[in-house]
């Protein structure tokens, strides 16, 4: 008699992320999830890539945060859809909130849907939403080290973009050092370097963006 | 006949972290409880305080992460006992944890306790350790306005420590803009500026934690 195995028995949570991605996928939406700290400047990339963007891509933007709505304030103010979910105490997006909030986005009028998690190094990276992409931010004032700390966000993200590079000549960021450490997590994942305030680095970012739509 | 009211209830968690408090406060340690995001300071900071206050306080170190053991390591290099907490994914502390950690701490022989929690702005605010204070830490590359995103751990702590005041220049971080979100949730809030790069607000932080010592 042979054992039955069961398996890839997904969680409610992982079924419901499949969902939100069949969907997206049937409407030929891109959705990124952006992940990072407190103040890494997701909103401000979000911002940047808006401008790159906006005359040949049509975007749309979901918000998360514990309170306020002071994100998607400034992504409407740009003229582009923004929902704004406020989790209320949780810590990350989970794939119900993303189900929800999706009902509020026009998916046939969307070819990219940027959506920025709460601001968090642990736990969003535990949380499928149903996004193609993940990617997370690690701003320089922030350190070289957090690899070591937060491995699983490091290993989770197809892309790591290293931000505020404008505050590196004011930093011991030691930017070889990092790489190593990202690297050995996950040798696959593409390094950008960007600041929103000189925009270095922007173009290779949206251009990365752009390869994945076509790609979509 | 009178309805019965269960008042007072407390979770398991909080059970435990009156213990820890209890056992630290017949010890005569005074327990700091440092939180923020990843990367704004919090070993620099404990770092700083050490070689302010070595002479006169006997300071012991536990620090959290999710994985590694770099702060520890940077702490014992001092020459003061740290014990390292990994929470394996978790991220926050827990009195349980704390609990575990404080058999290695040798309690006759401490005045101090700094407590590094995991990196992280929401959840850490939720769970009670047992230690007598709670502070936290905002850098300036944050942004001014994590009040409103991140409002349950500025209400829950006794001081903002205001880290990294040598990147104000480069920034647009508005402080009047952030005292004034801080003292609306948080009146009683003790507020510093500080920078572990200039020294800045340092003897001010020290200060406020002696005030605390022989309070305890």
């Amino acid at each position: 008699m042979k054992v039955k195995v069961l398996q890839n028995i997904l969680s409610a949570n992982d079924q419901l992320a499949a969902k939100n991605q069949e969907l997206l996928s049937q409407n030929k939406v891109l959705a990124v999830n952006i992940m990072s700290s407190p103040g890494a400047g997701k909103t401000s990339l979000i911002l940047e890539t808006i401008k790159k963007l906006r005359d040949r891509v049509r975007i749309a933007v979901i918000e998360a945060d514990i309170a306020s709505t002071i994100d998607a304030d400034r992504i409407i103010k740009e003229g582009v859809p923004a929902v704004q979910i406020n989790t209320g105490g949780q810590c990350h997006i989970d794939a119900n909130m993303i189900s929800n909030a999706l009902e509020s986005v026009s998916l046939a009028k969307t070819d990219l849907l940027l959506i920025e998690n709460v601001g968090n190094l642990v736990c969003p990276a535990e949380f499928k939403i149903g996004a193609q992409k993940n990617v997370m931010l690690l701003s320089i004032p922030e350190g070289d080290d957090k690899p070591y700390k937060y491995p699983l966000m490091f290993t989770t993200v197809e892309a790591v973009i290293i931000s505020k590079m404008d505050y590196l000549p004011l930093s011991d960021f030691n930017l070889s050092a990092f790489y190593r450490a990202v690297k050995g997590l996950n040798p696959k994942a593409k390094l950008f370097q960007v600041s929103c305030k000189t925009g270095e680095g922007i173009p290779d970012w949206v251009a990365w963006l752009e390869s994945q739509l076509k790609g979509s």
